[in-house]
């Protein structure tokens, strides 16, 4: 069995990170997850993707949001915006005990791959998960407007409303990749991109130094996060479009050309097979969209078997 | 009709607080709060003898506890003490509100007492409220094993079981009480020390440089915190016995000496009577147990009837 690094971001690479984490032992899978949109709300230092990822991975994400908890309640929350505080951010009670945990150990001094691996544990979650960087990176996204936003800022305050012009990792010249999750990297087989916003997701990953040098070693395969043109959820194809790129499978397999081995697709477009192949790129038509538990075991055990038929060869 | 200043702590300050806005019209009350015990949690600004008053006030504070909320939930609470976070300071859910929307601010750049008119506002408070100081006073607890204990250490962590050797205010000697508390002590015809702790709620309060000099200008009256040789609540009567003293009504007429023309105590310890007339103090023999609302507006009421019979000269 190959061993698997696999780099996400939210809501879609956590589905695909838990159908893998369904069928490989921990030993056998290196989750990287993009830091980027951290950010510091009330003082808290929240990790979105990585709280996203591990909720999944720990089978207590809230099934409908695709981000928070089950079964959460509000009540800081909804006091806080009586009494006047920011409330454009939706933190529920016991979401609110995840970033103050986060919060309280940075500020002891520990690493943000040390809070991550102790609250993994206090969530019975086996395999590893690191962030991309122990150095906060802070995902700019500069629009049109000539306005500079933080990422939550554009995402969430803003609801990806500004148009983008081009994005910044500030920070990342300075950021070196966590030790054990370069391990993890070099001890795999393949890297899979997971079905993440190949801009603000995996593209600040691949923006630490180290790192794609690292994959660069790889047999790398991508998943799609475009299906029909459009993203199931988030800005991937608003951004495509605002940057002058029509978005497609296509388009993603172009962005991350210099990479891949091979690359996953839904069966709905089918018809830029040909287009994917020109690049010399290995196509996987399949469905992409994960409904369920089974559809991500479903397509998690779909791309180990389509890795293996892979033989790597640099590019 | 007298302007009133009360100096108050925790739990019997509050309760007397209400008893005079019950009473008297904002104008017409001064409220200055110990902010000794304030400290940082998680982050967090916590100022609990603050919150007392305020949650007091407004009808919202936990009647069972005395601090705290009333209808609380504790979610945060519980899950950040099962991800092995600290939990020896109850926060509940729509207290933490109160905590953040205060750390945003002096986040911000405002000062306490501009937050805590804020928060006062958005609970529906009309007499004004203000902290100490808006500069952070530390109260240390120096104890007998030579261990120096922050306030709410002392107090929750260790549950009051070390011995008191001293206390020690850190910062005072910076600190300036708040300008529009200080015109209200000047435009008042008399200062109440409410039944809170002398040592560690009073204390700090008049250890504020400018606060000594401008009350004993004042006609002074305090009410006991020690009814019957014990404290009501908290480590005020064990504070004397470790010290050193006995502790009594006496004992509190005794410690505020130098500021008091008039003094009210429980008629439990009706025998001290004499003692304290001895202290040229002029004495007030009552019920200083306020059990319900009731009790809150009878004793407030017996003292600014108190009040009105003292003609002030200075000492």
């Amino acid at each position: 069995m190959e061993k698997v690094t696999v780099l996400a971001g939210g809501v879609g690479g956590a589905k695909l990170v838990d159908g893998l984490a369904q069928i490989l032992p921990p030993e056998q899978l290196n989750i990287i997850v993009n830091t980027g949109d951290d950010f510091e709300y009330l003082g808290l230092k929240v990790s979105p993707d990585l709280d996203t990822v591990c909720y999944t991975l720990a089978g207590i994400a809230n099934p409908e949001t695709g981000w928070g908890l089950a079964d959460e309640t509000w009540r800081t929350y909804r006091e806080l915006a009586a009494l006047g505080g920011p409330d454009w951010f939706h933190i529920g009670d016991s979401d609110l005990a995840t970033h103050l945990f986060r919060t309280e150990r940075l500020r002891m001094g520990c690493k943000l791959s040390e809070v991550t691996g102790v609250l993994c544990k206090a969530w019975g979650i086996a395999h590893p998960v690191y962030p991309m960087s122990d150095e906060p990176v802070e995902t700019i996204v500069h629009t049109q407007s000539g306005e500079s936003l933080g990422f939550q800022e554009y995402f969430v305050h803003q609801a990806c409303q500004p148009v983008v012009k081009s994005f910044e990792f500030l920070g990342v010249e300075g950021a070196k990749p966590v030790p054990a999750a370069l391990q993890g990297l070099a001890e795999s087989d393949v890297v899979i991109f997971a079905p993440s916003n190949p801009w603000v997701s995996i593209g600040p990953i691949l923006a630490i130094p180290g790192m794609m040098a690292a994959i660069s070693q790889k047999k790398v395969i991508a998943v799609s996060p475009i299906i029909g043109g459009k993203a199931l959820k988030g800005p991937a194809a608003k951004m495509y479009q605002e940057l002058g790129i029509t978005p497609s499978a296509f388009a993603v397999a172009n962005h991350y050309q210099d990479f891949l081995a091979g690359f996953a697709f839904d069966a709905i477009d089918a018809a830029e097979l040909e287009n994917i192949e020109r690049c010399r790129i290995i196509p996987l038509v399949t469905d992409v969209i994960m409904r369920d538990q089974k559809d991500r075991i479903r397509l998690a055990k779909e791309l180990l078997s389509f890795s293996e038929t892979i033989h790597f060869r640099r590019r």
